[in-house]
């Protein structure tokens, strides 16, 4: 048997356990993931392009379970009401090959995307910051600020989006959390008042939403935005003044926003921050970036975590996709 | 929303349909899929092997439809009562990159791997043979026997298998159909009464369980135990002899009984017969031989039949496995 995951059966996790759980319990899991590197085989992630989009194929696994997950990037979606990234994920049991979880991963994908960068915040940002700055409030910007919230206590909240309506609705979800919420005029206004800023935007160029010169000294970065060849979104200048910290360096050689800079400048994997093995930050002034290109052993690791809880509060759909045979040989009864 | 085909979703749709039904159906759906070769974009299949076992993911796609399949071989699952090989595989929209139906496909890769053995023999076979060769009698075996017989008519069936209890096994499921079964006291007594003859064993090695001296002239053979690299069943000799044609010859090379002869001595891919391209059997007195590993395009197949069964008789689970937001940019709301 099978236990499936629905979009419906995240939410009543996230009812059950509560977000700021779910959230903490998410940067246990990848704490622990990064910390074990050594033990995960990292496969080349499968990509099939198409004249309009992209379908992957991700898959990584350690001496407990496989993981991948299947995931599109359609950019004319949206004009259809179609979302641009949809993903499902699996997991499969190493030592018998067979499958035991498939989950949706739109929504997990989201969670764990947020958590990587606040546990990038926690060993690069300021101890004890308190102001988050939002740049960028399309589907990733809740995330990262309630992330940010439960994970390291920040409360006060700068955002900006060229899009007014994407502001309105940032604003509508996240009401009714202990945050204070602070409109910013422009992106270097919310630059100005953050010590903490996560960009997230959309624009499929190199683009340059964060000029070098704006920013203060001592501020740490996520930049997540930029994430495919010929995808970035902050300006070179800046990735070069940064002490910057990567998830894989082969993969965000291509990926990243070290693009530009054949990734000569940086200072480490995540991992080796997490388990001591390199310095997070030295000096309080230094200006840290997390270029954040996503990475198969994230989706592990919420597959892992979900599947824990799903057993353990029965939720999901248990089905009978595989065979449960007392003679392997006889696969034709099972048709009877 | 995400169609999801169980075990017992595909007894239905067997019930509904009947056998006969599925396996014309298929051979429709591989001919026609085979016809149309060049408009497939064929990914390498990506397999992480163990020390005990392999996960593979196989991927391909045309301009309608992206499939993959995951699978699994583990040889000591029988052990532990489970079985070396399961599967699940996924079909999704070219279009907007969104997955439309997820399937167990440990029962329907035991039928399409049947009709495609039995597509085979109907190009390659003497037309109107009735008489059938089932050499081990294990879990592919009633599935071979079952294609052939509604696909090309066989009736006549002859099998052996070393373990007297598989024998048994397949006795009982293949009683109530309007076959004649003679059980045979070894390999050479298959192959003398039989035009058709399927090899489906099990063991991991070169293993020779057919001599090529025993063969007579004008006999159509399908091989389809041989599918990895130092697995093979039959006499290299026999694979020298014989006129041999392959799903695609590059992956046949390496994993199918041709791995003893670097692939020099074959014919065609099956897809140039079917179009017409390479004649099929020629003369009476030839020996033939399918030497069959497993193709991707025969999982998309199978799948996209299924898919389209499941929709027409509305079979299966369908699961928000999807966002449906209206707005994509909010992904969050779709949390509460």
């Amino acid at each position: 048997m099978v236990r499936v995951i629905t979009m419906d059966d995240v939410r009543n996790l996230v009812r059950k356990l509560t977000l700021n759980t779910i959230f903490l319990r998410l940067a246990d899991s990848l704490e622990y993931d990064f910390s074990n590197w050594s033990s995960f085989k990292l496969e080349p992630r499968l990509a099939t392009h198409f004249p309009h989009g992209v379908i992957e194929l991700m898959p990584v696994c350690n001496q407990e379970y496989y993981s991948f997950k299947y995931v599109n990037g359609h950019p004319g979606n949206p004009k259809d009401n179609k979302s641009t990234v949809v993903a499902i994920g699996m997991l499969a049991d190493i030592e018998s090959g067979y499958p035991v979880l498939i989950s949706e991963m739109t929504l997990l994908t989201a969670l764990r995307t947020a958590t990587i960068s606040a546990v990038a915040s926690k060993y690069l940002a300021h101890k004890g910051a308190k102001t988050f700055g939002m740049i960028g409030t399309g589907a990733q910007s809740e995330f990262q600020v309630l992330a940010h919230h439960y994970i390291l206590g920040v409360n006060q909240i700068y955002y900006y989006d060229i899009d007014a309506k994407a502001m309105q609705k940032f604003e509508n979800n996240l009401a009714g959390y202990d945050l204070h919420l602070h409109r910013c005029e422009d992106v270097k206004s919310v630059i100005k008042h953050s010590e903490i800023i996560t960009t997230a935007t959309a624009d499929k160029r190199a683009s340059k939403i964060i000029d070098s010169s704006w920013l203060q000294k001592g501020v740490h970065l996520n930049a997540i935005g930029g994430d495919c060849p010929g995808k970035t979104e902050i300006d070179p200048e800046l990735t070069a003044r940064a002490k910057v910290v990567v998830e894989l360096l082969d993969q965000t050689k291509t990926e990243g926003e070290i693009q530009h800079l054949a990734g000569n400048n940086v200072h480490a994997e995540l991992w080796e921050i997490i388990v001591g093995q390199k310095p997070g930050r030295e000096a309080a002034d230094e200006i840290t970036l997390f270029d954040s290109v996503g990475f198969a052993l994230e989706d592990y690791s919420v597959l892992r975590l979900i599947y824990a809880l799903a057993e353990e509060y029965q939720i999901g759909h248990v089905l009978d996709l595989l065979p449960d045979s007392s003679d392997p040989k006889d696969l034709f009864s099972l048709l009877n």
